[in-house]
Order: C-alpha cells, then sequence, then structure tokens
C-alpha cells in the first residue's frame, strides 16, 4: 500500500477510523460523492454519482468529459463521500456542531476499458444508484459502452470520521434555559413523478 | 476579476450558468459544502459548514485545524455546493440521470482576524446554518472567538450546473413498457430529539 496522502487524524480522534468496513458502510449507504482533483495548479471539487465493486469505488462519465479525461490520465484525486446527519444545537454558537458520517479516498483512477470488466462495473454502478433497476432495461448497446467511461479508485488509502449524538455543551452553559439537542437529518424520497410520454398503464415498480 | 479557474461549460452547456444570483440561491439553500484544496501534490476534499455574507463564502474551524491553516495561507481552493434533487430514471442504463443544482466557487480564502468584522461573520455562520437561533444563545467569549478561525472566499469566479425534469429518452426506447420519471429527493428534519442534560421544561423552539 502506497500511502502518499496524510489520513492521520490530529484532531478530534476519537471521530475518526481507518476500518475498510466502515468506510464501506458510508460509501454504500451514499449516491454522490464529490471528486476533488488539480489541473494547472487549480483544484475542482465536482459532484459525480458511484458504486462500489469490491474494493473499488467506481465513477463513470462521457467519455468526452474533460473531467474524466483528467482522472483517466492518472492525476491524483480524492473522493469524498459525506452523510449530513443531522444538526447539533448545543446551549453555545462555540459547541453547536453537525452530525455526518463521512470517507474520503484517496488515489489515482484506473480506466475500465475491457468489456469482461466494464460490463459488470457498469452493473454494480446501476446496482447501487437504482437498486433493482437492471432487469427492467435493455442491455447496454456497444455504442452506448463506447460512449461511456468507467473509472475505477482502489479503497485502498481512506479515512472516515463520524460524529453522532448529543451537543457536548461545556458545563457552565449546562445551567442556561435553552433548548438542547438534535434535530436529525435525512435524504428522503418523494412520490415517484411520471414522465409525461410515458406509456398508459405503466405504473411505478416496487424497487422505488 | 481575476479568472484562472476554467469555469467554461463544454459538454452540457445547457445546465450550466454564471449568474450571480442563481450562485447565490443555490448557495444559500445549503449548510454544508465540499472544500477542495491540494497539499504536497495531494487533493483533499472536505464537508465543512458554511454560511454566506454578501458576495463573500464564509468558512470556520479551528484555529488548530490544519486544514484552516492551509486554507488560510492562501492556497487555491475549490468550495462546491450540491444539492441532490432527485433520481431520474430512464428506459435504458445510458440515459438514466439525476436532477442536481451545484454552484462551485474558486478562489483563495483570506482569513478574517479583526473582530468587527469577525463577530458579524460569525453572526452570518450560525444564521445560516441554524436560522432563529442566535438569539437564544450567549455572546461568543474573547477566548472562543480567539479559538475560531473564520475564512472568506469571495463569490467572484464561480458556475453553477443543474438538471432537472424527466428523463430524456432515446426515440426509439420509448415504446418500452417500464415505468420511467423522477423520484424526487430532499434533505427532511426529523423530530427534535432532547439532549440528554436538558432543564426539565424546556421545550424545542419553533425555529427549529
Amino acid at each position: 500500500m502506497t500511502q502518499k496522502a496524510d489520513t492521520k487524524f490530529r484532531r478530534e480522534a476519537d471521530r475518526g477510523s481507518h476500518e475498510y468496513e466502515l468506510a464501506c458502510e458510508v460509501l454504500d449507504a451514499g449516491k454522490v460523492c464529490h471528486v476533488g482533483f488539480t489541473l494547472d495548479g487549480q483544484p475542482y471539487v465536482l459532484p459525480m454519482a458511484y458504486g462500489r465493486l469490491d474494493d473499488q469505488l467506481l465513477l463513470h462519465g462521457s467519455v468526452a468529459s474533460r473531467v474524466m479525461k483528467a482522472l483517466a490520465s492518472g492525476v491524483p484525486c480524492c473522493v469524498t463521500v459525506t452523510h449530513f446527519d443531522g444538526l447539533v444545537y448545543a446551549r453555545s454558537t462555540f459547541s453547536s456542531s453537525m452530525n455526518y458520517r463521512c470517507t474520503m479516498v484517496f488515489g489515482t483512477a484506473r480506466e475500465i476499458t475491457d468489456l469482461n470488466e466494464k460490463r459488470p462495473a457498469i452493473q454494480a454502478l446501476v446496482d447501487h444508484l437504482m437498486p433493482g433497476r437492471r432487469v427492467d432495461l435493455r442491455m447496454s448497446t456497444p455504442k452506448e459502452l463506447n460512449a461511456t467511461s468507467v473509472l475505477a479508485i482502489p479503497i485502498e488509502t481512506f479515512s472516515t470520521k463520524c460524529r453522532t449524538g448529543p451537543p457536548k455543551d461545556k458545563k457552565s452553559d449546562l445551567d442556561a434555559k435553552v433548548w438542547a439537542g438534535v434535530v436529525p437529518l435525512e435524504l428522503t424520497a418523494g412520490e415517484p413523478i411520471d414522465a409525461p410520454d410515458i406509456l398508459p398503464g405503466v405504473e411505478p415498480p416496487d424497487y422505488l
């Protein structure tokens, strides 16, 4: 394991972990990551859909995309997945906080070009992003596969940081007559909205 | 305006905007951003709470934090705010997509040290993160202010990208007998959870 990225926890080390299972748990619970890389000295951070196949984090995009090309060229990158779990209302501004789970994966991307590896990778992406959906869709055509770039980043150098639980106020603030606690937050799905060109009689599937 | 970051839209240019008002709208609708910067050739992407005061994006953290120090030193950074608004179920894997709003702000951070600027900046942060909360909390102490680093990044070089609406399927897929549409997603607040050490009779405030 070549660990170039500095993943040592210096502050709030009790919130940090290098455990592989925990990292996968945080990764598997999300659908959008933020990918960071630098081009010509300028950092860029872009939201991207992602998936996971064993110990590989998967990204995909158009082969025409500048970002996919940059990542495929082997520039170092950082892929971060964050769940914003709650607002922590303490009795002071200073002790107020947020609950979250965050995993950062460091490395360089490898483009998956072999179709024997690319098809299962795309399947893993679809299964991650839209569980249950794949059986309803036709096979991707060779043209579509060629137009799609799939990148794999090994989940090898990573770190996870989480905050959970109630506010931790200073003792001297505990007698303040102000509410304290946590407002939990969750990404929630609303009612499915039919496409305007949907065929008559086609209902939303159970996997939604 | 020194524009070093490349904010030109090359692909899906119809989804892109450089409009200031739209950028502020996207920024104001979120609470967690992803901050990207590079140290020793390695990009890092970290989730951080943020606020906005006029045309300044505000970050805060411990003065002891390595990240705050790095940002304050003037390294180029990219601050990205993303709202994941929905999963777009098309009739093919290829046309499946996501609805989102995303604003990226490029620049370098300036540390706010003057207390006359720092206090209002911290107030703007609290008002953004926990609207209505500030009047209930005591003033920050000089010690707390000294322990908090506040950074400002001008909202000057930025870009916004959004996708909204239904799937855009290929014509040849429109007769597939499969449901298509959008599953909207939203970050939703749950019931407030009292801190275990809350004083008896203190109820959750209306601003929650």
